[in-house]
Parts: structure tokens; sequence; C-alpha cells
């Protein structure tokens, strides 16, 4: 079973006999490895919540950057490959930058998120920015647009759902049953950072502080919160 | 037997020796474990009905598109890859737009679906928007042109026929059977409709609500269905 | 035996030890799974004729194209993959079309097989109009130029006959012999087509009726058969 | 032995560890398999003749073309692809016409031979004539220039040499014996019309008849012999 | 299992069933290899030392650079293959120096950082400067810019983290440890020069030189210690 | 031991584990099959003779070069593959009809040498004028220019070395055991002459005849025997 | 253990699960199976001495060159394949003269040796001038600029070193040995020359004479001594 598999995989994109498209898969198993990551939606706005696995203490804790801005009302958190990640943040950003230079307005959020799985998509295609192997990364992409706030999930297929919340990585089984028990419409701002932290509590080995856990909001803009806030929610639980 | 087929597939677009294409085989794989989807053309126009798989309840429903406008004229449903369709659609848009642009007059329906094919075919070539392997999508392409109106149904190999009624995905088998009992030449666009949304209805393993189940009519311009729109389909079951 | 074979197959262009190309031999192959056509040619004209499989009641019998205009004097009928032959006949068009334009007169129907069969040689190249492998499609081309009626036969190695009657397709081989008996040069048009299409109701599994048999005629401008005139030339049998 | 080989071919263009090249042996078994074609020279001029394989008594005669023209003065008889041969002759007429245009003067027969070899030396070197295989045809050159009549003989592999009769195809080796008897220098062109249409005859399975015997001479220029005229030498045997 | 890995790795840039990248794995084996380097981060500005191995009292010891000069404000350390470290360090000066003349204002130490390692994620993808493998270098890149000293690190996957301490090379893992115990923030430059130079002293095999130990500073500017100023630093030991 | 081989050279041009290269190899074993060559250098100038193989009695014994002119002032004889030769000899002609319009003087010997070598060094690298596989040739280059008489000798690696006699091909172990025997440097042209078809008449399996053996000499001009010369330098031995 | 590395090393350049390039390590093979050169520098300038094997009388030992110029203050010994080295030396002598052309100056030793080296180092890369495999080449490159003499070793990684004495190729072992013993800073270039030459002795299995070793200086300028000065060195020992 096992052997048969590695007949199909070297072609980069291809389909095995059942249709599958096994880069694809094992790059989700990438995934599996990263860290955990948690999204929340609310009336008010969205709230992003990462692990942030700190190996030595003579790491920067804010080198480890598992948030990041896209463009002022769109962030987004990640579990997988950083340095993938960069990449595709990278892309976006300058998507966004583009989109306001060419039409005088930012880019919504769905736009955003479309632009990144086109490149996604398109793996061992040969093409410029496209890489050789799937981006082994996923994104939970948080924005507010005319359509206020909203929530992607994206995958290494460049796939994309919108959700009302999300997690993805090593805890995202446990996590993602805990926001469908504690998750609803009328949730406050507030309730889902104190939500999203207190999941990643659950799945984290460590105690949880504001040297290994990163939060930012998009209410409507990107805010990506000082460790006195972080300190803050953590004191709330 | 089965080993002998993987000597074959690894060159994508290449003959087996009893004169097979594995990797459109495979593909057309990738489609049997899609959701169904229903086209039913009647002479007042074109009623397309898709099951939405919402595999959880944090899932946005009305994001996951399983039927998108291609023009005012010409809407499709899709089963199979997401990803794949959203790039052949975002293809036509823009090959009916140009069309619109240099003629002066939309794009016949036939011409669309050909496009589409075109593009779909010429897999594993290297050329500018074709993919390394083939799409592993179907669609059924509704449209309304000076022939008024019509349904294509197309196949990961670049193939496409013209139908009075046809389902694709994982219950197209039956479902195939059950619209070849139903379908006649005169029914109205609300019989077309309550037929569509009833057979989904019976390969469905779950309730049918307005959460789960998309419905859209070129008659003669595209118009996907409001929430309340799909509930009164329902009701009349 | 069958083993040798698979080493060589994989270039796909590429020759075995007894001097064979393989991918041309797995594309004819193909082709003997195809529907049947029958070409015969007369002094007043050439006439084919093609059974269509319509594999479901509620297909569009006219959408299934086995016979397509090249150019108003120039036909063809197919046996093999279909969105092979639309890549071929797309391309015959564009050359007897650019034809036209620069020297003001029609393309003479073996200039047109010509350029047909050149695009058939080159598979596997990698240049802009061929295909990673053979187009699996033989084609009879009808047509009329200075030289009179003419018919023309290709396979996928992109060699070309001229002859006085030919059968392609799963049919072929009982087909041929039956031509063989039954042509002779003083034919009249209306001859040719009764033959053709008893012929062709010899290998066909159902009963003849206009939706599973298309004719054509060139003699001298393409035309393609209306229901009401398929159906009196069954009437006559 | 055998697999051995196997390991080699592969690579299209590379030596084996005896340094052989296995693909130009190979297409030179694909000429073993092709119908017999001799040339012969003499002082009045070169006379070619071949046998035509008429599968069908529907396949038209005149079809099957195994003598081409190159230029006024220059013809060629082809045993093995013709679909090949034809992509050769091609390249050779468009060389001979574009020397003509450049220098206002016929290119000289070893010239034209040269370009034609060159195309065939470069298989699988991804150029833009060449092909990704050799050329799997032989073909014998009959012209005439400045240096009177010549006669040259060309293989896969690329290489040529100027002969006074040389037979190519699966009837070559006895056809070879019996030249070597039967030509001196002295021959008029009629007695080398019969000695090479009664070689043929030995080596034909068939009876020698004008529809599958071709007969062409370059003297100075080139002509191919009506059906009269080839009846005319099967009667004077 | 061993075998299993090798079916992967021959796509340079693909994932293994697990999610891994295995070239960019037995390049960080590359890394484990070569000589140990360390970095100190203070207030004052950064420190970095590394072991050279003089193979030979032929080789003239200051030909063997283990630390280079990016700009006036950065330089790095490096461990693994050298003349991969040359190729990303001169690509490193050429983004600068790009930057400084565009901007007028010297890159930041992050900007930099990221440049290196977005030429090391992109191996096997077959652009310009890209290697058709991972670089097999990690680098510790000191530096200072408006927001002070900084130390980063960086791997053959194009990661790269923020760090107060590093140690990279076939002696980091003891070194690391040493570093944690002994690190704090509150360590002036002299402080740092004797803490890296006594671990440095530790991992390697021989008596600690100004010939296989060399010592740099970006305090606030690069600068390569003199052989009697590391002879001034060991004395301080 | 030979299986291993067969494991490195089908990257072409790709070293083995003990440094060496197999496709160079394979085509020196080209060489081996090839007819004897031989060059004498003479301080009046320099003498090649060649065997010609005349397999056929109908061949034209002209027709059958295996020695060819490059310039007025340079001329080569060649063992291996014809065709391969033909290449690198058109090469060399290029270079020095272009070296002669710029800079109005004649290309040094040694320097169309090296010309011919670049080429054959670059083969499997996808360049324009290179082959995918090493050149199955070859050559002994006679020249005279300002240095007075060379010749050179061309092996498929790429490399060339000067030389006072030389032999290659099939018989070239015993020709060169003779020659180092009967050369001197103070032989005439005429000796030279004698020792080279003497030695070459030593190893041919024929009588030596004018139509077996061509002998060309450059002094201070390329000049190649006619028959009559040849004739006349046989007497002599 | 064997049959492990060969799964590694058909990518030309990727990394095996220890971190190991094998294509360099090969092309490192070939060296060692070239004849020995070495180099010695002294205040005065720096000392080539090359073995050269004379595998036949007839060969002409000045065209055996394993001692070449690259400018007037640069030349270098080789070891390994000559035709590689021949492309590396044609590269460094474009270089030098562009940089005498751009800066009106003479470029620097390290700066010649580094272009060299990022040659070699980009091998499989299928850029321009690069090899599809490593330089099968170790140079000696000695050199005399504003920094005084200097003596660089190169090897296939694209590596390079600074030393004051080396040797390269079959002998190297042993003769780097006597270096150490013998070399000492004070050492005038006579000496040197005297050192050179015996040590080479010691590793040939031939008598030293003018025509199997060259030697050269760097001192200021590059010169390749005569015969009668080699005699005078011999002499000396």
């Amino acid at each position: 079973m096992f052997l048969t598999r590695t007949e199909y995989d070297r072609g980069v994109n291809t389909f095995s006999p059942e249709g599958r498209l096994f880069q694809v898969e094992y790059a989700i198993e990438a995934i599996k490895l990263g860290s955990t990551a948690i999204g929340v939606k609310t009336k008010e706005g969205v709230v992003l919540a990462v692990e942030k696995r700190i190996t030595s203490p003579l790491l920067e804790p804010s080198s480890v950057e598992k948030i990041m801005e896209i463009d002022d009302h769109i962030g987004c958190a990640m579990s997988g490959l950083i340095a993938d990640a960069r990449t595709l943040v990278e892309h976006a950003r300058v998507e966004t930058q583009n989109h306001r230079f060419s039409y005088g307005e930012p880019m919504t959020v769905e736009s955003t998120t479309q632009a990144l799985c086109d490149l996604a998509l398109r793996f061992g295609e040969g093409e410029e920015e496209s890489m050789s192997r799937p981006f082994g990364v996923s994104l939970l992409i948080a924005g507010h647009d005319e359509n206020g706030p909203s929530l992607y999930y994206t995958d290494p297929s460049g796939t994309f759902w919108q959700c009302n919340a999300k997690a993805i990585g090593s805890g995202s089984e446990g996590a993602d049953s805990s926001l469908q028990e504690q998750f609803n419409k009328d949730l406050s701002l507030q309730e889902a950072e104190t939500i999203a932290v207190s999941i990643l509590k659950q799945v984290m080995e460590e105690k949880v502080t504001p040297n290994n856990v990163d939060i930012a909001k998009v209410a409507p803009a990107y805010h990506l919160y000082t460790p006195q806030e972080v300190e803050a929610v953590i004191a709330r639980l």
C-alpha cells in the first residue's frame, strides 16, 4: 500500500489512481506538525491567537512571528513552514498595495485570499512566483472590509473557506471541538480573545505567557497586541 | 494488473497500450468523490442545484461556492476540486469579457464551453495557463443565448456534451436514473426546480436545508437563489 | 513480451528495438474503441456517415458532433478522442481561412490534409500547437477542389492516404470488407448514401435512427443532413 | 544481452558502452520493414523505381507517393515511415527554393543531400525543425547538376554516400546483389529502367503492375512516369 | 526505513509522506560537519567568534575566512560549505549596496537577513540566482541599525530567528548550553568576547591561538580583530 | 562491474565514483571501430593518409570522404562517425572564414583546433551548436601557419595534442608502433607519404588501391591527391 | 554502502543524507589520477612546477600545456582534465582583460581566483558558461599584485585557499609532506625552484628532463621557463 503511493507522488502535481494529489496531502502533514493557531470572528472584528514555540531562552520571542500584517485591514496567522508563509504574505502585501495604487481603495479580504490561493494552487508549474512543491503552510486570514469582518482558512491545495471560527496546526482537532462548543454569533471581541487564548492553553504543553503566545485583532484595523495586552488577556482566564 | 497501470501514468499525458489516458481516468475518480450537482434544461431556462458539504458548523455556508456566475447569461455548477474549478471559471470570465469587449455582444454558451475545454485538454503541455495535470473537476454549464437555453456537461478530458438534464459527482449514478424517469421537454422552470432538489434529497445523507443546498437559474439571466428562495423550493417537495 | 514494451514507450516518440513507435500504436488502439465512420467517394461528390453513441436519453443528439465542417468545400468524420479531433479541426479551419485570406482562393484538400498531419506527426516535441502525445483520433476528410471530389484517411502517426471509400473505428474491419464488395467508380451520390448507411447498420448494435447516425456530403459544398434528410436515407434501406 | 540494450537507448542520442547509438539502429530496423526502392545512375540520367503496397483496392494508388520531387532537377525515392519522409522532403524543398532565391541558381545535389542529413543528424536536440527521435526513413536522392547525374543514399544516422546504384527497404539485400551483377557504367537510361523494374519484380510478392510500381527519372529534369509509361517498361521485361 | 527516504529526496524540493523536505535536512547535516561559530549580542554591540581549521601549516590562516563583512553595519559568521556562504554573502552585499543607492540609507539588518533567506528558500526552482540544491550553510548575522544591535541565525531552509546568543556548527550543542548558562542582557562587549572565545576553547580540540580563531564585532561598525586583538582576548581567559 | 557502469552513464556528462566520464569513454569505443587514418609531419609540410572502406562496388569511392579541407592551409583526416565529423568540419570552416573576415588573416592551426574542441567538450549542455552526446569522432588536423607545419590530434573529450606523427582508428595501435620506429624529424615529404601508405597497407585487410586509400598534404596549402597521384605513391612502396 | 551512493549522485548537485555532494567528490577522484603540480611562494615571487606525461615519443612536448598564463601577472598550474582547465583559464583570461578595460588596472589575484570559483560552483545549473558536471580539475594560481606575491589553490567544489606552498595531483600526498619540511618564509626564488623540482623528482616514476617537466614563475611577471632554463634548474639538484 505504502509503496504504491511512492509511485505517484514524484510527479509533484499528478493524480493517483484513486484521484488523489499526494504532494498536497504530504504538505498537509507538514502542517499537522506546526504550532496551533486560532481565529474567531465577532461582529466587532476578528481575533487571531497563536502558540509560539520558543526552543531556546536565547531566542528573541518577538522574532518568532506567527501572526503578520498583510494590509491595514488584513492580518494572518499561520501554521507550518514559516519561510513558505513569509513568501505568501509578501506576495499578498504586493497584491494589496498594487490594488490600492490601481483602484484607490483597499482590496477586499476575499480577493486577497483568492490571490494567495492562486499562487498556492500552481505549484510544480515552473512559473515565476510558484514553487516546485506545494506551500507547506495553512493560513487564517482575518480582515475587515465593506462586508464587515471576515475570517478565511486556506490549505496547501489552494482551497479556501470562510469561517466563523477555526483552529489549525498540531492542536487543531481538540481546538476545533472547543470552538464549536463555545462559539456563538453574539460574542464580544473581548469574549473572543478569552475563548481563543483559553483554548490555546488547553492544547499547549507549556504554561501560557506573553512570551509563547501572540494575539492580534482586525477591528477594523490590524493590531498586534503588546506583551502587556497579551498579559491582560491571560490574566482574565 | 494494477502495477502495469503505474508504468504508464507518470508521463501525465501519454497513452497506455490499450489506448487509455490514465491521468484523465484518475481525475475522473477525483470527481466521483465530489458532492452531487444537477442541471435541468426547460424551455423557460436552466436550473442548477448542488449539494454543499458543510463539514463544520463554524464554516460560513455562503463561502462554500459550488455554483458560480461566468457571465450575465452563463452560470456553472461543479463537482471535484474547487480550486481547479475556480481557475477554469476565472478563465471563462476573462474569455467572455474579452468577447463582449471585442465584438460588442455576449459569447455564445457553446463557445464559452469550448474555451474552457481547450484549457482542460492541454494539461501537461507546459503552456501558460495550462496545468501540469488534468483539471480534477466536472462542470454543468447553464446558459441562455440566441439559440435559447442550453446545458453543457464537461469532464476532465476536455470533452463536452449538450444535455437536457445531467447529474455529476458522487451521487450522479442514481440521480441520472431519476432524471431520465422524471425529465420531459415540457417541464416548467418551477417543475425543474422541484425535480432537481428532490433528486438531490435522495442522494444526500443529510436533511436538505438552505444551508447545504444551492440553487441557481439562467432564465435568461443568471440568478443565485437566496436562502429564502431555496427554502421555498424545499417547502414545495 | 509485454514488459519489454513498457521499457520503450515512456519516451513518447522513440523507436523500439524492432523499429516501432509504441505511442502511435497505442493511440491507434484508442481509435479501435471509437464509433464507426464511413466515407464513400463518387463522381458527384463524397458522402460521410457516422455512428453516434447516445449514452443517455438526456443527451442532446445534435451536440454529439462526429462530422464537422472545415471549410465550405471540406468536411471530416472522426473516430477516437473527440476533444483531440476538435483541436485538429480547429487548426485546419484556421489554416484554410488563412489560405483564403493570403491567396484569395480555397486551400486544396490535400494541402489541408497535409497541414493536419504535420501537426499530428510532431507530438512530444514541445512545440506550440503540438501535443505531448499523439492525437488519439483518425479522420476521414472529404473535399472538393479543382481536382474534383476527394477522400483522405489520416491516422495518429501523421500519415494519410487518398481513398475511394474507407471505414474507421470499432466496426471498420467488417465495414471495409463490405465497402470493397459494394463500391464501384460509377456510384451515384444517392447510391453512396445508401451503401454507407446500410453498412453502418450492419456494424451498429442498435437500430439506426436519425438520432444515432449523422450524414454529410461535399458535393461540391459541405452539407450536414437534417434529421429529415437522414430519415429519408434510412427509409430507402 | 537484450536487456542490456534497453539500459542505453532511452537517452535517445547517447552511446552504449560499445560505442553504438541504439536509436539509430532501431530506426534502421523500421526501414527494413519498408517497401523496396531502387536507384540506378547512367550517363543519361538517374532512374528511381519503387514498390507500392496497396493494402486495399479502395486506396487511390496515386496517393501512395514513394517517389517525390524536391526541385526541377532533384527527386527522391523513400523507404520507411512516409510521414517522416514528407517532413524531410518538405525541408529540402524549402532549402532548394531559398537557394534559388538567394543565389539565382539551383542548389547542387550534394548540398541538398547534406541539408537533409544535417536535419536528420540532430534528432533529440530540442531544436526547431529536428525531431525527438531519428527520422525512420532512408532516401535515394537522384539529381542532375553541373557535375552531371548523381545518386545519393541517406540513412537515419544522417550519413550519406554517393552510389552508382542502390536498393533500400525490405528487399534491399537481394536487390543490391542483382544490381552489382547487372550494373555497368555504360547502361543507357532505358536499360536502367528495365534493370530496376526487373529487380523489383524479383523481390515483390505480387505481380508487377502500374498500380503497385512507380518509376521516375532525372534526365536532366525530374519526371514521374505516367501509368502508360510504367506499363511500357513492364512490357519490355 | 532508510530506503524509503531515498524515494523522496531526488525531487530536490518535494515533501515526503510525513511532510518533510529531505534535501533541507541533508543540508543541515552538512553544517553539523562544519567548524563552530558563536555570536553574542550585548547592548554595546554584537560579537562573533569562529573556529578556523588550518589543515596544513602551509595554508595562509588569513585566507580561511569564516567571518565576512556584508556592509559597514553588518557582518556574518558561517558554518558549512564556504563556497555556498560566499555566494550568499556576495548576494547580500549587492542587496545592501543597492539599498543604499536607491534609498540613501543603510538596509536594516532584518531586511538583509530576509533577502538572504529568500534566495535560500528557492533552491531547485531553476531561477537565476538560486541553486539546484539548498545552500549548505548556516549564518550568524550580526548587525546594528536604528533598532540597535541585533543577531540573526539562518538555516538552509530559508528560515531565520533573532537571538541573544547562538552557536552553529559541529560544537553547537555544547556551546549553546554554555551560552544559556553564561548569557545575561547586561553583558559588556568585553565580557561577551571572553565568553565567546572561552566557549570556543571548550569545543575545539586544539589550543586556541590567533591562527585558528577569528573574532569580529559590530559596535556599531563592523570590525574584524587583528591577530594582536585576538591575542589580547585569549590572554584574558 | 558492468552493471555499476550503467548506473552512471545515463547522465551524459557526469562523473562516476572513480572520476570517469563514461559517455566519453564509450564514444572512444566508437572510434576504435572506425577506419584507420595516419598523419606525419615533416619540415616541408604534413601528410594525411586514410583507409576507405568501400562496402559495395556500386558506391562512388570519391564520395567516401575521410579527408576534408577546413581552410586553404588546414585539412583533417577522421575516424569514427562521419556525420559527426562533417558537423565539426563545417563548424571549423565557419570559424576560419569568420576569422579571415574579421582579422584579414588566416586563423592559426591551434586556434582552429581549440575551436573544434570547445564544441566537442560541451556535449550534453543544451547549447546551440552542441550535441546531446559526445562527438563520436577523432580528427588528425594538419595545417601550416606562421609557426610552420603542425599536426594536431583530437579525441571525443575535447582534448587535443600536437604530434609529430599519429594514427587513429581500428588499426591505430599497430600503426603507432610502426610510426615510432620509422619517424624522424628530417623526413622529406615524399618519405612521409611512403611511410604513411606503407603502414596503412600493413593494417588494412585488402590490397591498397587508389580506390580505398586517400592521401592529402598541407605544404603549405591543402591538396587532396588525385587517383593518379595516389597510384604513384603506391607504386613507390 | 556503495549502492546507496548511486542513489544520490545522479542529481548532479544534490546532498546525500550525510550532507555530502557526491559529484564533487567524484571529480576530486579524477584529480587524484592527474599528474603532479607544485607551487611555492617566496618574497621574490611564486614558482610553479609540473610533471608532464609524454605518452608517446611522437607527441610534441611543448603542446602538453599544464602551466598556462592567465594575465601578465597571473599564471596557473593544473591537474585533472585538461579540456576543463582550458575552459576555466579561458574564462579567467576574459575576466582579467575585461577588468583591465573597465578599470584601467590589473585584476587582483584573489578576484581572479574568485571568478574562476564562481563558475566552478555553479555546475548543473543550466546557466550559460557553467557545465552540467563539476570541472574535473584543481588549479594552483600564482600571481603578483599590490599585495605582493600570492598562491591560491582551488578544488572542484569552487572553494579556494591561499597557501605558502601546495602540491596537487597523484603525487600530492608525499609532495605536501616534503613541502612542509622544506618550506620557510625566507626562501629565495632560486631555492624555491630547486625544492619544487626536487620534490617532483621524488614522486615521478621517470627521470626528470626538460621534456617531462615545466616550470614557470610570477616574479612579478609571468614567465614560462625555456628548456634551457629548466635544464639549468635540473642541473642544480
